[in-house]
């Protein structure tokens, strides 16, 4: 990579180092103080934010952009305020910092207590929409930690200019220089670069399709935190209700087939795979989406395309759903298990043992019992805004809020205690 | 590596994979007896277990291992015993797998909870201590996790029988087969290659030296949890009552120097330095620390070594004690964190805000106020039994027990809800 470039980053990420240290100390009156006059800041300068906005879409119709990418791209009044709005609600919520998890007594009478404390310098590489600029750097900010952002290079002058307004409202308000601060390039060469800096990232988020992910895992030093990988299912138990199963996976399916909490595979027991399917697949067709089958379903369906071994790891964020049939509960599972990305899983079932066994045996960040898989997200669970959805095991699963943006630390109390 | 040896880690790796999926759901009734039948077949196998451990004595002995090696090598009757009674004490402790962290109810109806789950298979690379075998395969089958093993070269005879021990005697409790196991290698290439295992492998632990951690950090694609690098300092206040103090440092350094909880280097404000200093040094180098002092603290003390820039990032691990005199509270917090490796820190105070100050802004995993760095132990703060003492800022921090050894799921309860 260009050194200059390089010196810039590792500059970015002293400062980020710098700004961290003291923001792990910051009062929560500073922090909201800061989180309204960014809100504030990005609503009475929407026009300029608009224009550099006009400018990425004008690129981005050169570069011959999707419709389905220039429209994440694509910011207005009301996103704007939304944008602004968010930041008014993360100031709402609690500040994480300083809980205390627990404390208690030892037979030495030394007291030991367990409290939560930022974890220093968040990277973020994201793709496309703006509005996780100021969304990230307002989760990182409440969290106490200073946070790096890379967005997407067809989003830069947009990104430059939100970031530049909510990193000056957050400085007046007493919020250090490097708490905020935007990877200022194209370059690809730096997203790799800063998947590297270990020695001032404590974390890296990548939020954005599978190539980024790709590349993260092949890159990547800084430990990193892997979001949205998604090969969901919905199982439609011998149990289950078939009018609920049916609205269901509809609503897995088709209503925002591009999210990563959308089903990919439909599982139902063979009891009822008569019954089920071929009003659920007409349904389904009827709403455009293709149907990949197995061959026990193509045997009910008739005429739908074969789906391949493949077809059961495949995401495809898109109108299309592989379906299979299975004989019983644990097959299901095992499926699941072996298949699925751990991001979220649902069983359709009215009977109480069959719905315990697969939410206790299913190994994912979500399970559901009845309800659709579209739900994991963190404004619906209740923690506000989030972070991404992380689908590793460690640290954090699930939704990630502001809990997930800090690490703990013990605090002893003794006097004069040795061992 | 050979072909033959990669296939046989392969295949464990696919047998422990299938034990995780089956013990995820293992009552706590079945772990515990297993655990109360590994440790009643060790104490039963005592004779066996010794016999081994002398062949790797007198390996060891021939091959010139250093006195210290060879004593954590040996395992005699009481050693036994209490690696017996540690597995006791774990069936003791509650099963953190099936906790429900917390559930609450969302406007919509749906019932969402967060309750603890097994992370999967650990991998678990360690040195000459073979109790680490039992303690380690005890605590990964409690919260419900696989473990794969590898310890050190030079314990292999002791560590095979002891794990065969213990494997059969879970598998005659209803444990599946590849739920303990160990790698049966010398060969160093075996370690790098479980690195690698991310198929097979949700976490590595590694427990050793520099050497094993420097080899984590260049080969690992696994996640890890790095333990205990302990680069640990003890300040010294302007407002200390100056006989804690001696006691309390003289405990940290002198008490059991070999361990990362131990002291490395001492701050002392410089208000204080001229009365504190000559006293301290003469008890240490009396017990035979060797000192390694600024210019100011050199200018009290006369004749000791200089402090070379290296040694404030220095672990000796040995009777050797950094010193340096600084000249506020917030010099102290700024050393500490610059050249802190995030472990135990101490602050000799009698001053409250300056208390609060310390434990607030130094970013470690245990933060002490008028006690010794010694007390980091997953033991000593009441865990039960301990896996390592992470000094990484995510997952886990500090001594970790069976809690850090399981991850979350969301469970989410409805009756047809769509979004």
């Amino acid at each position: 990579m260009d050194s200059k470039l390089e010196a810039i980053l590792l500059e970015q990420g002293r400062k980020a180092r710098a700004a961290a240290r003291y923001l792990a100390t910051v009062s929560t009156t500073v922090k909201n103080e800061a989180l309204m006059a960014m809100a504030d800041e990005l609503e009475a300068n929407v026009a300029t934010i608009l224009e550099a906005n006009k400018i990425d879409l004008e690129n981005g119709r050169q570069k011959g952009l999707s419709m389905a990418l220039l429209e994440r791209l694509t910011l207005n009044e009301v996103r704007v305020k939304d944008m602004a709005q968010g930041l008014r609600e993360i100031a709402a919520l609690p500040d994480p910092v300083g809980e205390v998890l627990g404390m208690w007594r030892r037979p030495n009478g030394l007291e030991i207590g367990r409290v939560r404390t930022p974890i220093g310098v968040i990277g973020i590489i994201y793709e496309s929409r703006p509005n996780v600029t100021a969304d990230a750097a307002g989760l990182c900010l409440k969290a106490g930690n200073a946070i790096l952002l890379r967005g997407g290079e067809e989003a830069l002058n947009s990104n430059q200019i939100i970031a530049r307004i909510i990193a000056e409202a957050a400085g007046q308000c007493g919020i250090p220089e490097g708490a905020i601060q935007l990877v200022d390039s194209e370059d690809r060469e730096a997203a790799i670069f800063m998947m590297k800096m270990n020695d001032y990232l404590d974390v890296l988020i990548p939020r954005g399709g599978k190539g980024l992910k790709q590349a993260v895992m092949n890159n990547a030093t800084v430990p990193y935190i892997m979001t949205g990988m998604g090969n969901c299912h919905v199982y439609v138990d011998e149990a289950a209700d078939l009018d609920k199963a049916k609205t269901i996976v509809f609503n897995a399916k088709v209503q925002r087939p591009s999210v990563c909490n959308a089903a990919e595979t439909l599982l139902v027991h063979s009891a009822v795979a008569h019954k089920f399917l071929p009003s659920m697949v007409e349904e389904l067709q009827a709403a455009g989406v293709e149907i990949r089958a197995c061959e026990r379903s193509r045997a009910i369906l008739g005429n739908v395309k074969e789906a391949s071994p493949e077809d059961w790891d495949t995401e495809y964020l898109d109108l299309i759903l592989a379906i299979k049939i299975v004989d019983d509960l644990e097959e299901a599972i095992e499926h699941i298990n072996t298949h699925g990305t751990g991001h979220s899983e649902a069983i359709i079932s009215q009977n109480y043992s069959n719905v315990r066994r697969f939410m206790a045996a299913v190994d994912a960040a979500a399970v559901y019992a009845n309800a659709s898989t579209r739900f994991t997200d963190g404004n619906v669970f209740g923690f506000g805004a989030e972070m991404g959805i992380s689908t590793q095991k460690l640290h954090a699963r699930g939704p990630m809020g502001l809990q997930e943006l800090t690490t703990t630390k013990f605090i002893i109390y003794g006097d004069g205690h040795i061992r």
